[in-house]
C-alpha cells in the first residue's frame, strides 16, 4: 500500500508539505521555511485535516524556535513562542487539534524555559512526539474500526480523513486500508465535498494510490445512493467533537447523518481523542469557519456563477450526536454520549 | 422584472434557444435548422427543464416538417413525423413531459393526416399551443403558489426550475417572480446543484436578472441552512410525477426533501399538470437517466478527480410522496397522495 505522506521535516529544516491544494493534477512538495508560510499554508489548506494541521503548526514552532538567529535569552525565546502560537492559532477556528497541539507546544515552551533545557530541542521532541501519536492513534482507529466493517462492506465517506489529513494512515479511511492490507474486500463511495472538493481530488487521489476500488458521487447523490440500500455504513472524520457528542465536520456531513438515519445505515465518525474537546460543552458552542464567495463561486478562475453572487459557505457543520451511531477512536468505539467519560 | 426567454423561432423558421451550457459567461443563441441540432441540444442541455424540452421537441417536429423539401404524399409524411418523434423521445428518459409533448404531436399529425389538412400548419400550431398552454399553467403556478408565502419569505430551491426550464415564468419559482411582481419582500437560497451547476449558472443568473434577492450556496449546505431556522419553505420542480405523488427531479432533490422534514419546514414540488404521469403507477418505475463520469470528474476541462476515475451519476433521484408537503400544479394546490384524481 502506497499511501503518501502529506508532511515532512526537509533537510533544510523547513516544514515540507505536499500542496494539497494541487492535488490530483500535480503531486508538488513545498518547503515552508517560516512561522508565517506554515501559517498561509493552513489559512490557504495547501495543508489540511483536523490531525494534520495540529502537526504542521507545532513543526512550524519547532522549526520557528530553532531558526530564531542566535540563542535568546530564556524569557525572550518563551515570549516569541507565544507570538508563533498565536498567528498559527489564528489561522482556522474550527478544528481542535490544531489549538491543542498548540497549547502543548505553549507548554512544552514554558517547562523547557522553567527546567533549563534547550529550548529548541525541547519543542523539535514535543512536535515529532505529537505527529508519532498521531501515527499511532490513525493504527489503532483502523484497528478499533476493522471490526466494524464485514467482508465485502462498502463505506462512504465525505471530504478526506485519510492519510492526507492525518500523520498516519488517516481516521475515517484507516479501518479501510487497515482491512484492504489484511486482503480484505472492500470498496469506499467518496462524496466529491464541494466546494473545494477534498472528496474527489484528494479521498480519490490516495484511494487510487493504496489500490482501494472507489465510485465517486456528488455530494447530493448521497441520499439517493444511501436508499439504494448497498451502503454497509457511512465513516467521517471530526474537526471537534463536543463534551455531549455532537460532531462539528467538512460541511455535508449532517445531511449525510440525516439521509443514514432515514436508511438504518450505521453512522460513524472516526477521530483520535485529540480531537475531542471537553471545554466544548455542545456543538452549538463549536466556532463554524465561513471562507469567501469565490470557493462557491467558481473552480479555477472559471466563474460559475453571475458576478457579485452573495454566497453563505460555512467550512463546516455540526452534526448532533444522537444521529452518531458510534465514534471510532484511537481507545475504541465510544456511544457518542459517553465520549467525555472515554477521555478519563 | 426581464426575464430571459430561453427558446423562440428564428426568422429562417429554426428553433433558436439560449445555449444554456454557456451561461453564465456567454449569453448565446443558437439557431437549431433540423431535428438532429435540436436533439443534440436536448441531450447535452443546451436546452433543458422539463417543460422546455417538451417544448423545444415539439417545435423541433414542427421544424422538420415545414422542412420536408417539396409536399410529399400524406402517408409518407405521417411516417417522417413518426421518424422524428422517435428521435427526439430517445434523447433523455426521465422528463415526462418531452415525450408527452411529442405523443401529441404524433397525434396531431395522424389527425391531420387523416383530416386531409395542412400537416405542416397544423403541426405549427400544435407547438405554440404546447408553448402557449405551458407559459399560462406557469403564470397559474406562480398565482397558485403565491397564497402559500408569506411576505419576507425565504425559499430554498434546488436546480433550476424557472423562466429558463420552462416556456413562461418557471414552476418553482413562479410564485417568487410573481410576489416580486407584485411588489413583495423575498429572497431565495440557490443550491448550486452539482454536477452541472444548474443553480449557480442558471437560477442565480435569471433571479440576478429579474432582481430578486438571492444567496448561492454549495448542496450540501442545504440541511444546516434549513437547521439555522430562517427558511420559510423549500419549492422545486419536477421531471415526472408518478400516480403515487412520487417526484422524480435533479439529483440532490431527494436529499434536501429529507433535510426539510428533519427540520419541520415545508417541502412543495412546483409543477404543470403536464409533468403528473398517471401511467407510471410510483417513483420505482420512473427510469432514471444516468450520465458520464466526466459530469462529475471534470470542469471545464480542468480534471478534478484523478484520471479513469469510476463514478457513479445519475441525473435525477426519486423523493418518495410522503416527504412532500404539497404538489403546486396551475389546478391547485394538491396533496401528493391526490395527484391522480387532480388530473381528472
Amino acid at each position: 500500500m502506497a499511501l503518501p505522506s502529506p508532511i515532512a521535516w526537509a533537510p533544510s529544516g523547513a516544514v515540507r508539505i505536499l500542496d494539497q491544494t494541487l492535488l490530483p493534477d500535480q503531486e508538488r512538495y513545498v518547503d515552508l521555511s517560516s512561522v508565517e508560510l506554515v501559517a498561509e499554508a493552513i489559512c490557504s489548506l495547501r495543508v489540511r485535516g483536523a490531525p494534520l494541521i495540529g502537526i504542521a503548526a507545532a513543526m512550524g514552532v519547532a522549526m520557528g524556535a530553532a531558526r530564531e538567529s542566535g540563542a535568546p535569552a530564556m524569557g525572550r525565546g518563551l515570549e516569541r513562542i507565544r507570538t508563533m502560537c498565536a498567528r498559527l492559532g489564528a489561522t482556522r477556528p474550527t478544528a481542535v487539534n490544531l489549538h491543542s497541539a498548540l497549547a502543548r507546544m505553549e507548554r512544552r515552551a514554558e517547562r523547557a524555559v522553567g527546567a533549563g533545557e534547550d529550548l529548541r530541542e525541547a519543542l523539535l521532541a514535543e512536535a515529532n512526539a505529537i505527529w508519532d501519536e498521531d501515527r499511532a492513534m490513525c493504527a489503532r482507529i483502523g484497528a478499533v474500526g476493522a471490526d466494524l466493517l464485514p467482508d465485502g462492506a462498502l463505506v462512504l465517506t465525505h471530504c478526506n480523513a485519510g492519510a492526507l489529513a492525518t500523520g498516519g494512515i488517516g481516521t475515517a479511511l484507516a479501518p479501510v486500508y487497515t482491512l484492504h492490507d489484511a486482503g480484505r474486500k472492500m470498496a469506499v463511495i467518496v462524496d466529491e465535498t464541494r466546494p473545494l472538493l477534498q472528496g474527489s481530488r484528494l479521498t480519490a487521489w490516495e484511494l487510487a494510490r493504496a489500490g482501494v476500488p472507489y465510485t465517486l458521487i456528488a455530494d447530493s447523490m448521497a441520499a439517493s445512493r444511501l436508499r439504494r440500500g448497498d451502503v454497509t455504513c457511512v465513516i467521517v472524520g471530526a474537526d471537534r467533537i463536543a463534551a455531549n457528542g455532537d460532531v462539528a465536520n467538512k460541511v455535508g456531513t449532517y445531511g449525510l447523518a440525516l439521509a443514514a438515519r432515514a436508511h438504518g445505515v450505521p453512522f460513524y465518525v472516526a477521530a483520535p481523542t485529540t480531537t475531542i474537546d471537553p471545554a466544548t460543552a455542545r456543538g452549538a458552542d463549536i466556532p463554524i469557519e465561513e471562507r469567501g464567495a469565490e470557493e462557491v463561486a467558481g473552480w479555477q478562475g472559471h466563474s460559475t456563477a453571475p458576478a457579485g453572487v452573495e454566497v453563505w459557505n460555512p467550512a463546516f457543520d455540526v452534526t448532533p450526536a444522537e444521529l452518531v451511531t458510534a465514534i471510532v477512536t484511537d481507545r475504541g468505539v465510544v456511544p457518542p454520549r459517553e465520549i467525555a467519560r472515554a477521555m478519563d
